[in-house]
């Protein structure tokens, strides 16, 4: 079946430009599935999104899984992955995946231990090198070397339909002086990642792989990231190191001071961003996918979102289903949502499932978020299909 | 909706009586649904059957949902429950339910407790008087007095179609001088329970109430309580403290001494069984119904049911998923399950899940064991009508 579709294309095609802003409606087409921009991306670090089953997923709207390579060589491993049929075939998902390079967790796992073990250099979890980086696995301790050429030839096993290219990416707050040393050993990656990337294939399916802007909260850093990712033939573009900084603006700032120099005809995917207002913000500047984990991490702590009529100033779009005022509210979580937790069941249950800290719990919230943010996605579609983005906008965000 | 079957009755007919044993197909009828028996019972403790939504139990062939009046008088309470429609809608479950007495738990839980607080008698979790118990919530350590007078009335508002009489359960091993004064406080209460059982009904439809038989390992007691509780008007009869014996050949006896002198036309119910063997020593006896958590419970640790000839001798009917041998396997849990676990996912998917500790692991488990026992429920009712019980017994056992 597979071998019919060998050497099927990746596409990108724009159906629809915002007349008031960079927002743009677009359509990825990969083996695996179309994927209708702008769209959430569901993270699935382990090879599962979590609490939620493929079916779930599909349910509650998700056109592309993101998988994590930090994760997946440490846990299973891409050969175990590769014997399965590649990452997607491996967890029951059919449709689109993403990998990332590795990159992130290896720096933002790294961070954490080296506090720990600074006494012993030889101990580090990151140690980073031109040439790449050597860790230590959160897991085991076991000893781990990632070069670009080693984080594609990981994501060339593991499947996916969209891999990104082996990043440098800093912690919050940085130096202008490393934040910029960091960007050129991105920089320095990324001809070595597209290289890599034209070597054997292990699936007959296209694997589009997308350059990395970094630069941190930079502006001349961010600018001459961009020029230089786009110059590149990289199929996509991504821009990372935002979810690391401080504040909303700084996010924004990263996708304003990029845009101007990003190819209009790839799609752009921003890594790592995912609440409410960002997604308007995101959107609004010419982003057209973006994952988070939000949905299912709020989630498992009870929190949930809710329309902005039905938060409050301070939360516009969720509430802690762990509040005692919820214990007899006979209401869904959110009165219009079509999930099937919100269809099912009403606050109150959900209150006492997570004060008995059930498993189901975690399940049903997680599924109520991950449909519900799915669901604004989709208005926020049609809202620029039939230019009415600003208003839809306004609706959410000016109450 | 509810009012137009207002008063509606519960009914209990048997179908078929096996040929060689005391096996039979009944039908229960409530306002909620029939029961096709023998029926194995699911456990929904805390109102939630441990990661499984209401429409995956559903799926899974479960027809009687078994709530644990201990806990759901302790968190939510049932004042709580009333308020959303008892406590089959409270879980989003609309098919049939059953409470138990409470009884169970308070001894079970209040056992470990006298033990630790032992130096304090006022502070044990459990004294136990002729008139009821008086208890410390495990939770919180608030104290609460269950007599059959209130184990009925909580009943009453928790709103099940079947209740349960309040009974002792004695610990294994207990004396029979102690066995015998627990069981005579049980036929005491038995009476007082019927006689609660008549008063103010908070739901349009009939709860049936079962009484309990108790007299732990001792022939004679056995006998003695199920004469004293098949003499009494209960709707049906419950056989207890099996499930806390040593030994399977105690729970065989225990239904072997009792039987006798139950009335036939009367349902049955064994409480706190569900191992493979063990279903079939039962129905053969001539129990309808069953309620267990090991098909949770089993799949929270990663022990996933098989047929026979997956098994090995040891355990013939079950698999530890979390062994390595398992990490390669492309087949699924059970090569004939027709379940979703086992349609969409491999043994060493579900093996990966469990080494990463992921929820969603804990519910794919879980639902492939809830769908595997209800199954083979199933198709042992079959085997009854079609008298072909023994033979099929037999494919199970004799491997």
């Amino acid at each position: 079946m597979i071998k019919d579709i060998k050497q099927e294309k990746f596409g990108f095609k724009i159906i629809k430009k915002d007349s008031k802003s960079k927002a743009r409606v677009g359509r990825i087409t990969t083996v695996h599935g179309v994927i209708e921009t702008p769209s959430f991306v569901a993270v699935g670090t382990q090879a599962t999104v979590k609490g939620l089953s493929p079916k779930d997923i599909k349910e509650a709207g998700v056109q592309l899984l993101f998988g994590n390579t930090y994760h997946l060589h440490l846990r299973p491993g891409e050969d175990v992955v590769k014997k399965f049929g590649g990452v997607g075939k491996f967890m029951g998902w059919n449709g689109p995946t993403i990998t990332d390079s590795g990159g992130f967790q290896i720096f933002s796992l790294g961070q954490k231990k080296i506090k720990i073990l600074q006494e012993d250099e030889e101990a580090n979890l990151v140690n980073i090198a031109d040439d790449g980086v050597i860790f230590r696995s959160h897991i085991d301790g076991s000893k781990h070397t990632f070069t670009p050429e080693v984080s594609i030839e990981i994501q060339k096993k593991l499947g996916a339909d969209i891999i990104l290219a082996f990043d440098e990416c800093v912690p919050h707050p940085s130096t202008h002086e490393y934040t910029k040393e960091a960007m050129q050993r991105t920089h320095h990656w990324a001809p070595r990642s597209l290289k890599a990337g034209q070597g054997k294939q292990f699936y007959p399916w296209k694997q589009a792989l997308y350059g990395i802007i970094q630069g941190g909260i930079y502006k001349d850093l961010r600018q001459e990231s961009a020029k230089f990712i786009s110059a590149l033939s990289f199929d996509g573009i991504a821009i990372g190191g935002v979810s690391v900084g401080e504040s909303k603006k700084e996010m924004r700032d990263a996708i304003d001071w990029s845009m101007p120099f990003l190819p209009s005809e790839k799609p752009r995917h921003l890594l790592g961003i995912g609440e409410i207002d960002d997604i308007f913000d995101a959107i609004e500047r010419g982003i057209d996918t973006f994952d988070c984990v939000i949905p299912t991490r709020f989630g498992r702590y009870g929190i949930v979102f809710v329309s902005p009529q039905e938060g409050n100033i301070k939360n516009r779009f969720r509430i802690d289903i762990n509040k005692t005022i919820f214990a007899k509210d006979q209401s869904p979580i959110a009165k219009d949502c079509l999930c099937y937790t919100c269809q099912s069941f009403t606050r109150g249950y959900l209150h006492h499932l997570f004060r008995a800290q059930e498993l189901l719990a975690y399940r049903l919230a997680s599924y109520h978020n991950m449909f519900f943010i799915n669901d604004l996605v989709k208005k926020i579609r049609k809202g620029i299909l039939n230019d009415e983005f600003a208003k839809f906008k306004k609706q959410w965000l000016s109450l």
